[in-house]
C-alpha cells in the first residue's frame, strides 16, 4: 500500500498546523457516522474498516511529502517537523466490519490528540463511504437474486483502478460470489471469473468454430457468449453442438451468458431449447446494465437465470454513487477528561449527538435484530447491570422530545463498538475476507424481511439512552440562551 | 505507479490464452468509444489518456503475479511463460487529451498481435471512461459558474483513494482551479485549497476566538466557516471583527464559506453586511452538496458567490456515474493487412463502424467547430486532395440511409486521431496538466453555446464518409443474405 499521509484534504493540514501552534495538547473524540440509508433502503453493511485500520497504523510523511508541504509556503518549520516523524497515536473503536449500521449511530470512534484526530477525518470518511455504499449496493443485488450467483463485472466502468478493486472487496463483502477483476482477486483472495467477449467470436470465421476452440480450451468451464449475431436463431443452436460434444465427454460446467435483448424471454427461450435439447444441465448467465430493480422483476416473472453479471450498476452505486458519512467532534479535553461538544443546527436531524458514546444492540428471543440504543460510555456499567437483570429500557426518540418506547423484552444484546487502535497499535488481527463475507451474510439473516425490502421499507429504530438525551437536551439549552 | 497487468477483467486473460493457443500471430484493431454523452449534455471531455499511456508502456506480470494465475489452475506453462515476458509490441493511436469527443467517433485505437491488444480492453476503459466522465462534469459546472472559481472538494466521497486522485485530475482537466487533495495536489501540480471544519470553530470556546486564532496563523489567507452557530447572526459579525483588523494590517486575502442554509439568501445577505462593514473586497465561498443545476440557477438569482466548493457531485458524476464507453474490435488480419469486423446489432445506434478509421474535425471561418467525420484509413490521401481544394463533402448519418448534408463551406480541418505508441514506444512526450487544461479550455471556447447547454443542447455531428457508409452496409447486406 502506498503511503498515504497526503491522501488527506488541505484544511486537515491547515487545522493541524492551527492547533499545533494554539493548543497541541487538546484532545478530542471524534464520531464517523451517517444520516441517511442510501438507494431508498433499510440498512447499510459497515465496509471499509480492515484497509482503514491498516492506513491509520501506518500513517506517515516521507521526506518527499514534506518538501511538497514545505513548497506550498504556509506550513512552519516546526510543524513540519512535527510531520517527519508523525505517527497516529491515539485510540480507535470500530463497529465490526460486515455489521448492519444504520443513521445517526457511531461507526468509528477516534480519541487522540486533535490535531492527529482531525487528520484523520478524510482517510476515515473515503474508506468507510465508499466501501459501505458498494457492499450495500451488493447485498440489495444479492437479495434480489434469491440465491442466484451475483458476479461483479465493473472495472471498465469503475471510478478508477482502486474504485474498482476496492469495489470487487466491498461487493465480496455484501455478498457476491465473484469478481472478474483479477487484481482484485489477487490481492483479496476473491474467485474470479469471467466469459468470452464478442471480440473472441469475431475473430473466428465462424459464430459455430469460435465456441468449439474455446470449449477445446476450457472443457470444464465453457461459458459461451451467444448474442454475437443472433441468441435464438444462431448462438444457442451453435452452444446446443457444443455442449453434446461437452456432454458426451462427460463434461458438466458449461452455459451461455446472455448480454442484450430481453433477458426474461430469452432465458426462457434458452432454457426451452436447452431441455429439450437433454442438456438441462446447461447454465444460464446474464449481463447488461443489470441492477436489483431489474433483477427483482424478471427473476419474479419467472426469468430462467442461473447467474447474474453485474457491473456499472453495482460498483459506481447507480443512482446513489455517495455515502455521505460525516467526521464530527464529539468531545473535547486535556488528559483523558472530556467536555462534550454539540453541533445544533435549524435542522434537527443533523444536530449531532454529543459526548463519548457507544452503542448497544438488542436481539429478541429469536436472536433478530430488536433495536438499537446509543449511549453514553458513562452509562455503561448502569446499562449493563440494568440488561444483566433483563429489565425493561427506555428508548428515546433521538430528535423529537415526547417519542419514546419501551423496551421491555429482549433476548441477548451486543455492543457494538470495540478497540481496534490502542495508543497507535493494532489491537485486532485483520479477518479473512471470507469470514467478513460470512459475518454479513449472517447479520443480513439477523435482519427481518421487512427492513430488507428493495422500496419503502421497515425503519429500524435507533434510539438514544437517557443519560445521553439529558446531555442533549441540556447543551442545546445552554446554546440557545447563549 | 503499481504495475497494472492483473488489473483487467479474467475473461481478457482466458481469451488470452485462446488466441495464444489457436491463432497467436492473429492481428487486430481495437476502438474504443462511447455511444451517448452523459448527464443529457453536448459534450465529452476526453481525458485519462496520459496515464493510460504510461500504463500500457510499462504493462508486464510480476513473478508473483505468475504465480498467481498459475495457482487458478487454467492456465498453461507455456502461455504463463509468455506472460513472463510480455511486453505490449503495438501501436496506439488516439484523440488529444482535453479534446472535445462525441458518441461513435474512436477516441482511441489500438493495433496490434489480437492477444495483446485484447488484453488492453479492461485498462482502456477504466481510465477514458472515469476521467472523461468526471473532466466533462467538471466542466459544466465550471459553466455554470460563469467565471466563478470551482474547486474540488470531493475526497471523502470519492469512490476510493484513486477515484479520488484521478478525479481530482480529470476535474483539473475540465476547468477547476484548485482541489482540496493534498496527495493529488503533489501528484500533478494541482494548486491545494481548503478552509477549515466546524471541528475547528467549536474546539474554541467561543466563535471570535477561533476566527481570531486562524486569523493570527493565516493572515493572507483567512476564509472562515460562518455556520456553526448561525450565519447571520453570529457567524458574519464575528468574521467582520477580524477582517476589519486584517484590513488594518493592509491584508487582502479574506473571507467567508456558506455550508449550509440557503446559499442565494445568505450570500447576498452577507454581500450588503460585508460592504456596508466597508469590507467590498472580503470573498464569499459557497459549497454544500452543489452541482450545475444548483450553481446555475442561484448565480442566475444573482447569488454573489465568489467561489463554489464542489464535492460529491463532482467527483462521484452524481446522476450519471459512469460513461458508458467500450472497445469493440474493428479489423483482424496477419502481417499489417487487415480485414474490416462488424458488429450487428438489432438496435442499429449499436452496429460498429468497421475498418481502421480516423476523424477529421471540420471548422468554419471563425474556428468554431462546424462537423466531424469518421473516414476509413485508406481514404484519407483522396480525402486530403478534396480538403486541400476546399471542394465539397458529403457527409452521412450513421445509421440513416437517406440522411446525409452536403459540407461545402469550411475552414480549418484537424486530423484527430494521432500515434501515442509506435511497437510499444511512446512516441508523444507527457504534457504538463496545466497545458492538457488549457487545451480543454481552448476546445469547449471553439464549441458554440447552443452545444454547451446544461439541457437538451444541439446535438453535434458525427458523420461518416462515403467510403465508410459503402463498407457498412456492403457488410450488413452479406451478413443479412448468410
Amino acid at each position: 500500500m502506498p503511503n498515504l499521509g497526503l491522501l488527506t484534504d488541505y484544511y486537515e493540514l491547515s487545522m493541524m498546523q492551527g492547533y499545533f501552534l494554539t493548543n497541541p495538547d487538546e484532545e478530542a473524540v471524534f464520531d464517523m457516522f451517517f444520516r441517511r440509508q442510501p438507494f431508498g433502503g433499510g440498512f447499510t453493511i459497515l465496509a471499509g474498516l480492515d484497509p482503514l485500520v491498516d492506513a491509520i497504523v501506518d500513517l506517515h510523511f516521507t521526506a518527499d511529502e514534506i518538501d511538497y508541504l514545505h513548497s506550498l509556503g504556509t506550513f512552519h518549520r516546526e510543524f513540519l517537523d512535527y510531520l517527519r516523524d508523525f505517527r497516529f497515536e491515539g485510540n480507535v473503536y470500530a463497529q465490526e466490519e460486515g455489521n448492519i449500521v444504520f443513521p445517526n449511530e457511531p461507526l468509528v470512534r477516534i480519541h487522540g490528540r486533535l490535531l492527529q484526530a482531525q487528520l484523520l477525518e478524510s482517510l476515515v470518511l473515503n474508506y468507510i463511504n465508499f466501501q459501505s455504499l458498494i457492499a450495500t449496493k451488493a447485498a440489495r443485488i444479492v437479495i434480489a437474486s434469491d440465491g442466484g450467483a451475483v458476479l461483479e463485472f465493473g472495472l471498465r466502468r469503475a471510478h478508477g483502478q482502486d474504485g474498482a478493486i476496492s469495489a470487487a472487496r466491498a461487493a465480496f463483502i455484501g455478498g457476491v460470489a465473484a469478481t472478474s477483476n483479477v487484481r482484485a482477486g489477487k490481492e483479496y483472495n476473491i474467485p474470479v471469473s469471467g466469459t468470452m467477449a464478442h471480440s473472441w467470436v469475431m475473430s473466428f470465421h465462424t459464430e459455430l468454430e469460435s465456441f468449439e476452440k474455446y470449449a477445446d480450451i476450457y472443457p470444464d468451464n465453457c461459458i459461451l457468449l451467444v448474442d454475437t449475431f443472433d441468441t435464438l436463431k444462431s448462438g444457442i443452436p451453435n452452444a446446443i453442438v457444443v455442449f453434446k460434444k461437452l456432454k458426451q465427454q462427460g463434461r458438466k460446467g458449461f452455459g451461455v451468458r446472455l448480454d442484450s435483448g430481453d433477458l426474461e424471454y430469452l432465458s426462457k427461450a434458452a432454457r426451452t431449447m436447452f431441455d429439450e435439447a437433454g442438456l438441462p444441465e446447461a447454465k444460464i448467465y446474464a449481463s447488461n446494465e443489470l441492477d436489483e430493480w431489474i433483477i427483482n422483476q424478471i427473476r419474479r416473472n419467472g426469468a430462467c437465470i442461473d447467474a447474474w453479471g453485474v457491473g456499472t450498476k453495482l460498483v459506481t452505486a447507480d443512482s446513489d454513487p455517495a455515502l455521505t458519512g460525516v467526521y464530527k467532534i464529539s468531545a473535547k479535553g486535556v488528559a483523558g477528561v472530556f467536555e462534550p461538544c454539540i453541533k445544533i443546527s435549524n435542522n434537527p436531524e443533523k444536530t449531532t449527538n454529543p459526548g463519548v458514546k457507544n452503542v448497544c444492540r438488542f436481539y429478541d428471543s429469536q436472536k433478530m435484530m430488536l433495536a438499537d440504543l446509543v449511549y453514553l460510555q458513562e452509562e455503561e456499567d448502569v446499562l449493563s447491570a440494568v440488561i444483566g437483570k433483563k429489565e425493561s429500557l427506555r428508548f428515546n426518540h433521538p430528535n423529537v422530545d415526547y417519542a419514546h418506547f419501551i423496551c421491555a423484552e429482549y433476548g441477548a444484546t451486543k455492543k457494538l463498538l470495540n478497540p481496534f487502535i490502542i495508543d497507535g497499535e493494532r489491537t485486532v488481527k485483520a479477518r479473512r475476507l471470507q469470514d467478513i463475507q460470512q459475518h454479513a451474510k449472517d447479520a443480513i439473516a439477523a435482519l427481518h424481511p421487512t427492513f430488507k425490502r428493495l422500496l419503502n421499507p421497515h425503519v429500524y429504530k435507533v434510539s438514544i439512552s437517557d443519560g445521553l438525551k439529558a446531555l442533549k437536551t441540556k447543551l442545546i439549552d445552554a446554546c440557545c440562551q447563549e
